[in-house]
């Protein structure tokens, strides 16, 4: 491969099935590259819908809407991973490239085969029940199968902390949906951290730091992501290789974000996996010499990897919609926010706001940590993301 | 101003002048904020074409043109100073935002007037005789106004290397426009200096630091940029504050691109002034906290500037079309240099390639900026702008 492949210079299509924000970063990327590329989503307003050079309007849980979609591509890849399993199957089967692979996807689309995944290849993961419906779980409640508390999960659609619920006792359990289901235990942890694995299509393998999160404790949303973490070398070191382990066992091409639990115990424990760039990722646009969007087109695309160390250390600040506010939005507080130092806003472009919804993050880069930290509070505490109407 | 203004949730609408690789550039930074814009350009294959909110197909040079696309916008910006400036005066008087301001660009857009607006300001620059026709240079010469050698400049359109030529004999005279023109000295120097300097609408200015340029002997182009560049600090400092009272000189809101000659006796001499984002930023994707094209942004808009410091030392390589390769361009060597660390290549998205075209650059960012320069001599060696047709 001393010759470059004509991807950058040709009709080469790269089909991305999903529009939202992570297409829309990816996309950053393959201008920069002028890759031709296509994307689908369901909606006309999708964070993607410019930038590509052509978009469809498509459900990406369709059959035939995938496949028509696919057909002509050159290599098809996912923003998000509940897409129409079958339609990429067989697209691969006619020849089309798709990383992630196809099998590898059904695997973590189900989180109870996800979690069986993990306790098969001795990877490190709280106890947990799987049952075919949520109704199940009274029985096994009843026979002393399980005991409170759990964390309930549906076994799909898990994407944004929906279908996601902490039970304490048997009302919490009222209006869940009677779905293939896991319980899994409730782990006292001092830090969630993640770790983001690229792949290559030779088998070129680079780890990224590990980082950490804080949640949001009502939204299960992440609010801050640090990287790196603030955790001794040895812990990270474990936490990369059970990354790595999980990457292995997969085989995916292009990354894998393995978040984890660290317990109070010191153990670390995956909590999941996605096959794709991911929310804790976003601070390698201004932190890391190859950000995560970059490094996933490399990996799919059968290019060298790139670097994953970081220039600077960055804190990462989720946007999400204000409570009580719901309508198209508007940003309180961005000219506030940019006059701070190494302030990097990105605002997705989704017209409507609602409660907790994913609407920007902003960057914090700052050669110390603590002060990127600090600026991150500071952030937080003016940025607003309301409605319009609400004013 | 503790309230933002709508620019991030609304039809406010950045209109670009020029859909160049500077323009694409931009859009890098107005899709990470979701600013509204449109682009106009004469190439329908201009790099802007996607990543805009509408593309116009337009004369940068015609009157009505510029008129019919600014008329309805919020903030009109340029990519190219070659552009129709009565059009622009006359949509400022009609109350549209025009940054940089169209006195400003006037005085830019010609290079007698601009020396001698450098003359008048006490800003040290080449010694230099002005021409209504180059044919009045043999008069000059013949009566000794003028001697050999000089560096010819034609008044008007000078971007990207046309429009200059050493002239060292009569016969080098030969085949040259006869049109408004300047003679300079040609000036024995060790090294070509750029600083860029912002303003944004409220008077805030930050510079960036100085950075050193290698060009190619006989393209006269930018072959190598360096940041930080290698001199001392107190040429630094020299240099940053010329570049300072240029802008001054200018009230340029916007960027202000500010090419100097470090002399063999130590003296920084302003070569020429561009006012938009430059080739020599462009390793500020990568290098800075904020990037050049960011920081336009915020100037033009009125937002706090952001941070010109750099998070790593960074080098930038042009990549320019090969001599004999006409036509569809094919690059040689990507794959190979995306295996070097800290290698990040921009394809402008141009169609054709021919000899000495602009078609990207590549930084190569490190800590060490011996290691970087090293690094972009490696990719120099490998990296090929080819014609399709020429293999």
């Amino acid at each position: 491969m001393s010759e470059s492949r004509d991807l950058f210079s040709s009709d080469f299509c790269l089909a991305i099935l999903g529009g939202g924000q992570l297409g829309k970063m990816m996309l950053y990327q393959t201008r920069q590259w002028d890759l031709r590329t296509k994307v689908m989503d369901a909606s006309p307003e999708a964070p993607s819908r410019l930038a590509c050079n052509e978009f469809v309007i498509g459900d990406l849980m369709d059959y035939d809407a995938v496949m028509a979609f696919g057909k002509d591509a050159d290599l098809l890849t996912i923003e998000i991973e509940n897409v129409n399993v079958e339609a990429l199957e067989d697209l691969q089967n006619k020849g089309v490239e798709v990383f992630p692979q196809p099998k590898a996807l059904r695997i973590i689309q189900n989180k109870a085969q996800q979690k069986l995944f993990y306790t098969d290849n001795n990877i490190p993961t709280a106890p947990f029940s799987r049952f075919a419906y949520t109704s199940e779980i009274e029985d096994s409640l009843a026979n002393g199968g399980l005991a409170f508390p759990f964390v309930w999960k549906s076994a799909r659609f898990g994407y944004d902390g929906q279908g996601v619920k902490i039970v304490r006792e048997a009302a919490d359990l009222e209006g869940l949906p009677n779905v293939e289901c896991i319980a899994e235990s409730l782990i006292p942890f001092t830090h969630e951290l993640a770790v983001i694995v690229s792949r290559n299509v030779q088998g070129e393998v680079k780890t990224y730091p590990v980082v950490e999160m804080e949640f949001h404790p009502e939204a299960n949303q992440v609010e801050y992501v640090l990287c790196p973490a603030r955790i001794p070398e040895e812990l990270s070191q474990k936490a990369q290789d059970i990354a790595l382990k999980v990457s292995q066992g997969l085989g995916i091409v292009g990354l894998l974000a393995v978040e984890m639990f660290l317990t109070e115990s010191g153990e670390i424990l995956v909590n999941e996996s996605a096959p794709r760039p991911h929310n804790s990722g976003h601070y390698s646009i201004e932190g890391s010499y190859t950000d995560q969007f970059e490094q996933h087109l490399r990996a799919i695309l059968g290019l060298p990897l790139g670097r994953t160390d970081s220039k600077v250390p960055a804190v990462m600040v989720n946007l999400v919609g204000a409570e009580g506010h719901t309508g198209d939005v508007r940003y309180e507080g961005l000219d506030e926010i940019l006059a701070m130092p190494g302030v990097s806003p990105h605002i997705y472009g989704k017209r409507k706001t609602r409660p907790f919804r994913k609407m920007g993050h902003v960057t914090i880069a700052d050669a110390s940590l603590e002060e990127a930290r600090a600026t991150a509070a500071r952030v937080k505490s003016v940025i607003r993301v309301h409605a319009k109407s609400n004013k």
